[in-house]
């Protein structure tokens, strides 16, 4: 097994990566429930890998009642949010106890935020089933639901006590969601670390046909540089964090554009996102275009959109930097923007301006 | 003006008292404006003191759009929480705004929870109008809405930036608002500082006439006591911040047996909470008789009920350890009482039995 520690002081947690984990996760947790029931949140999608999790906790004695909500983006909701914070409190849950989010990033941000304001902040343990949610959205304590006006616009910083991985779960997930989920892991190499973009560049047919070793290298590496991050900057005040948003702001844009849906996927729009940025930087005279182009050559040769037609995006420069605009990044009237001086090279410049960005969006229809 | 920091690191904040502050607060919120809006939320009973604020902050060059929230226990739901942050969103609030919480411990509750979870976090003013939350929900972080199953169950730990207080909004609460916010003033005296209750026995008088030293010197004084608590136990973890329960537990009871309504307001179920605190700790040994029956004299004499009776409930002991049971407070099967040595000598006692607790309260029906 691999345990990878999150450093964030009285906050700090493992995340532990282990191929079969799931069938062996109740020895894990048992000593955690100290003899107390560890409620299972997880989606409708995901009945056999929850049946594998709850035999598990019942053969080391912990009782495991379940909650199956619907898959997909709007069970971030309100609605669901109320519902599942009545369930557990209808479960008796106190203080101490721990909830496990048994899901990909939606359950894992609905469980979370819900645990950080259950009784002003419980337990919970983040058991990740897609790439997306392992090498991303499961570190790192971001959690939030929707709201009317956006994506994420509700939510907490909420640090789970423990991360389970299996990267076996992956054999059952849609290639598409492993693509999509793909996209983080390169970010991780172009943010700051070229050596594992080139290792990318090298293993990424093996990581999609299924090699146990390479899917165990890019979570591995992924969850490591995430944790390195995120230890730096918990709370996404000193701009060290802000790094991990690297083609966010214009994948942002897409998602919005697309209405948030399943036309593209989050992981999809940041794909686009990062060669977008890497694009603009280049064209600004930041960055090698040999770097952009190496950057937009990879995410194509994995299937992933390498900029706007690809993404399906017909959009003008204005209309995307309007949708730029209600980021919740904004500070007051400026956006910042992760740029890059090469692969493994990116920095936040706060200068930059919205105009020449949708004078640049448009030259690249 | 008196300034009273609250030592809690980096999210330390003063807290200011001056009466006819609300009319000079422009001036001092300028600076954390920065030249942005800052929102009011307020509720329905106080559209003279938002006047006051408003045009305060006009003449220091700030706009305030207002939000006037329903008075009452009621708005501190889901669907006001919803609606109270797609109105801050609307508003364009951004991370490092400032919203101004004008109102009570509804609207402090309220306003202090949406501003936690909008954008993970954004800062809020507290300008607390009734005396119980100038000197206790006001100060420390404590922000919740109540669910379905109880009061205050879902909610966060979020400091406010600034508190300010002026004690002339006092003069237009009723008397019996008042009384129930000095309960919270007495608890200060009995937790640990039996001279300050001494001060309360030869001052109350003229406190509840409105005689301004006494005003200043009660609440100033509180608040010096809770931030004290406060900064040593910021998040209720290591048993210090317990203290500040005094009278909760018994008084939870007496609530929830009179429904969380106006037949009981919660400074009052808190003052026959502490009579009752101290009268179990009289018969248990724990406590001077004396004491106890100084305890119950003083609220008696301002008008606070001191026991059951005088509370209007008649529920035998074993319904209301049954209302205990669902206290947030709960750990596991047990749950912590504030007991009592004498006046100024409380202590935290996990040890307490809950049939001898329902045996105590049939005694004294």
């Amino acid at each position: 097994m691999t345990t990878i520690p999150v450093a964030l002081g009285a906050r700090s947690y493992d995340v532990r990566i282990e191929p079969g984990l799931l069938a062996s996760a109740g020895e894990v947790l048992a000593p955690l429930s100290r003899g107390r029931p560890m409620p299972i949140v997880t989606d409708t999608n995901l009945a056999a890998h929850c049946e594998t999790l709850v035999a598990s906790l019942a053969a080391a004695g912990v009782a495991a009642p379940v909650l199956v909500l619907p898959a997909g983006e709007s069970t971030k909701s309100w609605a669901q949010l109320e519902a599942l914070t009545d369930w557990l409190l209808a479960q008796g849950v106190v203080r101490s106890d721990h909830v496990i989010a048994l899901g990909g990033g939606v359950i894992g941000d609905l469980v979370g935020f819900a645990t950080s304001i259950l009784k002003r902040g419980c337990n919970f343990v983040q058991i990740p089933t897609t790439l997306l949610a392992q090498v991303d959205s499961s570190v790192g304590g971001k959690t939030a639901i929707n709201s009317r006006a956006g994506k994420n616009l509700i939510g907490a910083f909420h640090q789970p006590s423990l991360v389970l991985i299996d990267p076996q779960v992956l054999d059952t997930l849609p290639q598409r969601e492993l693509r999509a989920g793909y996209a983080e892991v390169a970010k991780y190499g172009l943010i700051d670390d070229a050596a594992f973009f080139a290792w990318c560049e090298e293993n990424a047919d093996a990581l999609f046909a299924g090699d146990p070793a390479a899917r165990a290298t890019a979570i591995g590496h992924s969850v490591a540089a995430k944790a390195r991050i995120v230890a730096a900057d918990e709370r996404e005040t000193t701009g060290t964090r802000a790094l991990l948003n690297l083609g966010h702001t214009f994948g942002h844009a897409l998602e919005a554009e697309t209405g948030f849906s399943d036309t593209l996927l989050h992981g999809e729009a940041v794909a686009a996102g990062m060669a977008l940025a890497f694009a603009f930087s280049a064209q600004q005279g930041l960055c090698p275009a040999a770097d952009a182009e190496r950057v937009a050559a990879h995410l194509r040769s994995v299937g992933l959109p390498d900029g706007l037609a690809a993404a399906g995006v017909t959009a003008d420069g204005k209309t995307l930097v309007g949708h730029m605009l209600h980021d919740k990044k904004m500070e007051g009237s400026t956006l910042p923007f992760l740029l890059a001086r090469g692969i493994g090279q990116t920095y936040l410049d706060k200068t930059v301006d919205l105009e020449t960005v949708a004078a640049f969006l448009d030259g690249v229809r």
